[in-house]
C-alpha cells in the first residue's frame, strides 16, 4: 500500500466535515470558516521521550497525542474544532499500525466534537506525532490566557493530581516496589496512558469568570510558575489542599518518594489550574461540578513574583521539573 | 538553558503579533481572529528522509520546513497567515542550533508576511520539523482546491521544473558524474535546498479564474494524477512543453538519467500546476508575470481518468514516484 492509498483508507474512517469545516483531508489544505476567534496549539509526542510503545497500544498513543493537544484548548476555555496530525511512522509500523494510531484519535475526536481535518504522513526513524488543534470562541475576550491573574484572586485546580506520575511509577517498576491498592492500579495507569482533556470544565471556568488558566502538563509547580510569570504575580499554594488522586500516596511511599513532591512535579495530569476572583469561586465550583469534575481551592494570587508551595507545617516544598526540557 | 528559557529567547526574535494574530507564542494557545475562510495544512521534514544535515545549514532546514508548508497555501491561492512549529531536536543540536533553525524560518516568514504564532519544542532522536500553516481568504469560494478541473480546461505550470531533482543529483554525486554548467550549479542546488513557495502566483491564479490547483511536491506526473483524481477528469501533458530548469538536461545526461523523466518524477520544485478555462489563460499568464514568475501551457483536461504524458514522438512517458511513501 502506498502513501496515497493509506491516506485514502484513513480518510474513509473520518467523519464527514463538520459545520465549520468546509473541506477536510485530501486537498492541499483543509478549508474552514471560523466565526469569531480561534485558539491554536501544537503538541508533539515522541517515542521514548513522551511514551513507550511497550506500555501503550497504538490506539492509546494516537489518543494521547490528540488528548494532550486538546488539553491546551481546554486551558483556553475554547470549543474544540479541528485537528491536523503530522505522523512520522518508523518502518516497523505498517499500514494497519498507522490506521490503529488514527483509530485512537478518531475515538477521542468523536467524543469531543473535534474534526480530524488534515494531516501529513511520513517515514521517520522514531514514531512521532505532532498534533495541531484549533479551538473556537465567539469572541477573543471569551478565551482565557495565562496572563490575567490579579493579586487577590484565588487559585483552584480541577480533578486530582499525582495520578499520572503514580501510573508512570507503576509502569516503570512493573510488579516491583511500587504497589497501588488493588482497585486503583488500573485507574492510575489510565491516568498516565489515557489522559482526558478537561474541555467542558475549561469552558465552564471561562464562563464562570476565570482570570487566568493553564493545563497541568509539567506539574502544578512548574505550571503555576508559568501562570505567575505571564500574569506578573506571585502564587502561594497550600500543599495540604492539593487533591491527590487515590492511590498516589501509597505508590509514592512504596517507591520511596514523597507523595506531595510526586504530585507537584510529576506532571501529565492535564487538570486545569485556574485563577478566579474570590467571589467567583462558588459559582465556578458549581459550574465545574456539572461537567462531572471537581474544583478544589488550593491557594491564592499575591503581588510579587514566584511560586511558594507550603507543607502543612509551613516548610517550603521545592518542586523539581520547573526548568527541564521535556 | 532549559526549554522555557530557550522558548523565551526564540520568542524575543519573533515579530510582534500581526493584524489577525491577537496573541502569539507563550500561552497555552495562540489567539487569532480570522475573517472569512481559512486554509490549513501541515507538512513534516525529517532528517535523512527529507533533508540531510550535511547538505544544509540549520537556517536552510528551518526555512525549507516553512517553505514546503507555505507551498500548500500557495496552491490554494490563500494569503499566508500564521505558522505553528513542532520542533523535535536531537541531543547534538544545542540551544544555538535551535535558534538557527528558527532564524531560517523567521527570514521566510518575514518575507511572506507569515506570523510564527506558536510552537512546541521537544527532544527527539532525529531532527524533525512539523509545520502547520494557516492561510486566509475573504470567502471560501476564493480558495482553489484540486477538485474543480473540467474537461476543456487547459493545464499550465508556473516557473520551471526539474531543478530541484537536478540539484539533488548534484548533492548526491558531489563532484562526480553529475555536472552542471558552471553558472547553474548554485542555482540548481538552491532549488533543492531553498525552495520558494509561489504564494503570489497562487493568489494571482486564483483571482484569474483557476478551476483547480496543486503544488508540485511529488513531481508533476504524480501531482497531475492527484488533481485528475480529485477532479474526476483525465489529464494529458505534452512533455515537450514542460519548462525545464536551465542545467537540468545537462545534469540528467551526465548522471545517465532521462531529463524529462527526472523533471516529471523528481518532485520538490514547489511550482504550481493549475487548470484554467482556455479563455482565462491569457489573463492568467499576465497576472503571473506580474509576480515575477512565468506560466507555461503544458497540457489539457479531458473527460475520463488518468494522466498521459506524451513525448514529442507520441511515446508515453511513464513517470515514477506516483505511489511512493515519501
Amino acid at each position: 500500500m502506498g502513501e496515497f492509498e493509506l491516506l485514502a483508507r484513513m480518510r474513509e474512517r473520518l467523519p464527514a466535515a463538520g459545520h465549520r469545516l468546509l473541506l477536510g483531508s485530501g486537498d492541499d489544505a483543509a478549508i474552514a470558516a471560523p466565526q469569531g476567534a480561534t485558539a491554536t496549539s501544537v503538541d508533539t509526542l515522541v517515542d521514548g521521550v513522551h511514551f513507550r510503545r511497550e506500555w501503550s497500544s497504538l490506539p492509546q498513543i494516537g489518543r494521547k497525542a490528540l488528548a494532550t493537544a486538546l488539553s491546551d484548548l481546554a486551558a483556553m476555555g475554547a470549543e474544540p474544532g479541528e485537528a491536523y496530525v503530522a505522523l512520522g511512522a518508523p518502518p516497523d509500523i505498517d499500514e494497519e499500525g498507522c490506521l490503529e494510531l488514527v483509530e485512537g484519535m478518531i475515538e477521542l475526536a468523536t467524543a469531543t466534537g473535534t474534526a480530524l481535518a488534515g494531516g501529513d504522513l511520513t517515514r521517520a526513524p522514531t514514531l512521532t506525532l505532532a498534533v495541531t488543534v484549533v479551538g473556537h470562541a465567539a469572541d477573543p475576550e471569551q478565551l482565557v490566557t495565562r496572563g490575567g491573574a490579579r493579586p487577590g484572586d484565588v487559585l483552584a485546580l480541577t480533578g486530582e493530581i499525582g495520578g499520572a506520575a503514580a501510573g508512570l511509577l507503576l509502569l516503570e517498576e512493573g510488579r516491583g516496589r511500587a504497589r497501588a491498592p488493588e482497585n486503583e492500579h488500573a485507574s492510575l495507569i489510565a491516568r498516565q496512558l489515557e489522559p482526558e482533556p478537561r474541555l467542558e470544565a475549561g469552558r465552564a471556568l471561562a464562563a464562570a469568570g476565570a482570570t487566568a488558566m493553564i493545563d497541568v502538563s509539567d506539574g502544578v509547580g512548574g505550571d503555576a510558575r508559568h501562570l505567575a510569570e505571564r500574569s506578573a504575580v506571585a502564587v502561594r499554594i497550600e500543599a495540604a489542599s492539593l487533591p491527590l488522586a487515590i492511590g498516589t500516596a501509597e505508590v509514592a511511599a512504596a517507591a520511596g518518594r514523597d507523595p506531595l513532591q510526586l504530585a507537584v512535579s510529576g506532571g501529565e495530569d492535564y487538570e486545569l489550574l485556574v485563577a478566579l476572583p474570590p467571589e467567583r469561586l462558588h459559582g465556578a465550583v458549581a459550574a465545574v461540578a456539572e461537567t462531572e469534575a471537581t474544583l478544589t481551592l488550593i491557594g491564592e494570587v499575591l503581588a510579587g513574583e514566584g511560586v511558594e508551595i507550603r507543607r502543612p507545617g509551613g516548610e517550603l516544598l521545592k518542586a523539581r521539573g520547573f526548568d527541564q526540557l521535556d
